[in-house]
């Protein structure tokens, strides 16, 4: 089997399951409890929250433990957004091809009255700073970009988008679900205000994440109830995913470098051996994507039979995101860098993960060439494009 | 160690830690991905509903997941609120001691012009039906009333609560947070709407509960995002912990009974033994309360003293909740009972776990009887009592 769906979810680390496994014995007691049951509960929060922060270059007051990426994506422009409603700052920038927990935020925010211009991301999935410039008004509250992309993978100018808003004055907000752990970020030389990670996305368990917001950022409550996380966070401090989080974050950073390198090879390999196969086309930016993200298009077949018959040969992949699945609706992130809607249709995802080894990247290699080809021959929209009565687009 | 605080946290059961253990490394998909690995962690998931639904009398399209009682509260009654709003009827009923998750969110929809009404709970912690029934106006949309309260254990008339919400055609919502696996609730017969939980309180683990809602309430989201949980709660499905819950949940109440006959005897021997120190008061009525809950006050001594002391003697308790810990504030809960700020500060709750002995009881009876003996010796409150400056309140 390989799994090749690591953008949706990887599996624990063997140093997040020990620590996990671990503290479900030892790291089980109330953290906000005075005895030592709970102290001891309270230690390893803190201790967690140093290690992230250091990992971003944050300092530990900075992060906010949350259920996952959503729940931080939605409190950070909950919190932007209130902080801007009080100065009269109603407008708030975004790209088109963010995450649903970005942009059905900003959907509600809409209906409350906030203006939201949403950035073209062009064909290769990137921003232009210039166009963000461009962009920004007098009542601008928030800018929220995500690192780099949950289908395709493409990783912004996050540096160039934080000196922007800071000269401006703007709070930069980034979902970097995809990005931490995987890509270096330091919210300090990055000039990033509010940051959202999710431990999932990088061997930690599901279930919890985290947010940083710079100090002096006055986060609005999504949960409201007892004095948690500063008051900023309502609920029972789950502390054994919280370490199990912080250790599987350790490790990849750790690894980055080489994993990285590694990944790399492996991607551009894949792409390579991918875009042999003919009217087929990678999406976003060959470069500037995560070391192990490789997105297609292939015209003429429905990505949903292709991710079957791939999962019958023991590769597992997805069309897009895992989130969405289920929707009849093409994805908004391809239709958002240019794919028309057949196009879209046909989409495949392959992000790998960090043991990948070269033979198998050879072996989706084959099983993608012929499983596109067996789809192709019983497609009607095929049969048109090869008799021309339809013209091919990729 | 006798740890007698569950009603902060209780350790997660062996079964719980296996299923979590498992699940770890057989359940890590992501269960809105199409292919194997995701479809089986989705089997977990839509076995755990069932499993959960089932306790308490629910269908499984009934059962959201969250990240726990308290975001489970919140979107109970935000989207009690947002139903409210459609129709003009802004006004909610609760009572003076609920949760701060219930208690906040209340706050927050004050400020939005809503209005409350917060019933008495009365010396014995117990809210009066009538009472209710007399405060339910054209414009109510919501009653929220805790099952059992989380300081001071008392369990309302549920069913007779929900009887007159129902007849009434209002929206019954109740934080069962500390009430779920602990005594029986059936949702259907106890005519509740929408219902709150969270697993670490029955030995599942921390970051997962779950929020009942009934079939035709449209349910506003918290966490905007992907459409998991029927589009109404964002973010990847924790299954790992899920699963979890649902073992723990499943086991604490297929032994519900026989733990309920055990703890009862053990409370009401602690009950016993700590009434005899003098001027002390069980906080709550004395039948009507959880089977292992036990609050006191002892005149002339400060709660946290009393914790430290104890906590040195390998006895692990609290002066109320913990989500409020660090707060020099006495207990809302005590001050709704009528308990003045000098008593409330010298709180002390007993919440015992299913394991405790007859031996453990008298322990814990010894050693409070000493310890308060002791910090009264020296407290200069004690001595004015003892020499009449001061009037006894108990």
């Amino acid at each position: 089997m390989i799994y090749a769906d690591n953008a949706a979810t990887t599996k624990m680390s063997e140093t997040a399951i020990r620590t996990m496994t671990e503290l479900m014995q030892t790291g089980w007691g109330n953290a906000s409890s005075l005895y030592s049951t709970g102290q001891k509960a309270k230690e390893y929060l803190e201790k967690a929250r140093e290690e992230i922060a250091a990992v971003i270059g944050a300092s530990p007051r900075e992060i906010i433990f949350t259920s996952g990426g959503s729940e931080a994506d939605n409190q950070a422009i909950l919190s932007a957004a209130a902080l801007g409603r009080r100065k009269g700052k109603m407008h708030i920038i975004s790209s088109a091809f963010e995450h649903h927990a970005v942009l059905h935020t900003l959907d509600k925010l809409q209906k409350e009255g906030f203006a939201v211009t949403l950035l073209d991301v062009h064909e290769d999935g990137l921003v232009r700073p210039e166009e963000l410039e461009a962009a920004i008004r007098e009542d601008t509250c928030l800018v929220t970009i995500m690192a780099a992309n949950n289908e395709i993978g493409t990783i912004q100018d996050i540096r160039r988008i934080g000196a922007v808003c800071r000269e401006k004055g703007v709070l930069f907000h980034t979902d970097a679900v995809q990005a931490v752990g995987h890509i270096p970020l330091n919210v300090e030389e990055d000039h990033i205000d509010m940051l959202s990670a999710s431990a999932h996305k990088f061997h930690g368990p599901k279930g919890v994440g985290f947010l940083y917001a710079k100090r002096g950022i006055w986060l609005t409550n999504l949960i409201e109830g007892g004095a948690q996380e500063r008051g900023k966070r309502a609920g029972t401090e789950n502390v054994p995913a919280i370490a199990a989080m912080a250790a599987a974050l350790k490790e990849v950073s750790s690894r980055r470098e080489e994993n990285t390198a590694h990944l790399e090879v492996m991607r551009d390999r894949l792409i390579e051996g991918l875009s042999r196969i003919p009217h087929a086309a990678l999406n976003g930016d060959p470069k500037k994507r995560l070391p192990g993200n490789v997105n297609f298009c292939f015209e003429g077949i429905e990505g949903e039979s292709l991710l079957l018959l791939l999962d019958d040969r023991g590769i597992q992949a997805s069309s897009g995101s895992a989130c969405t699945s289920g929707s009849l609706d093409p994805s908004h992130v391809l239709l958002a860098i240019g794919r028309v809607h057949d196009v879209a249709h046909g989409s495949l995802r392959l992000s790998l993960g960090e043991d990948i080894t070269a033979e198998e990247v050879d072996e989706i290699i084959g099983a993608v060439t012929e499983v596109v080809a067996y789809l192709r021959s019983f497609s009607p929209i095929w049969r048109d494009l090869m008799s021309g009565k339809r013209e091919f687009i990729l």
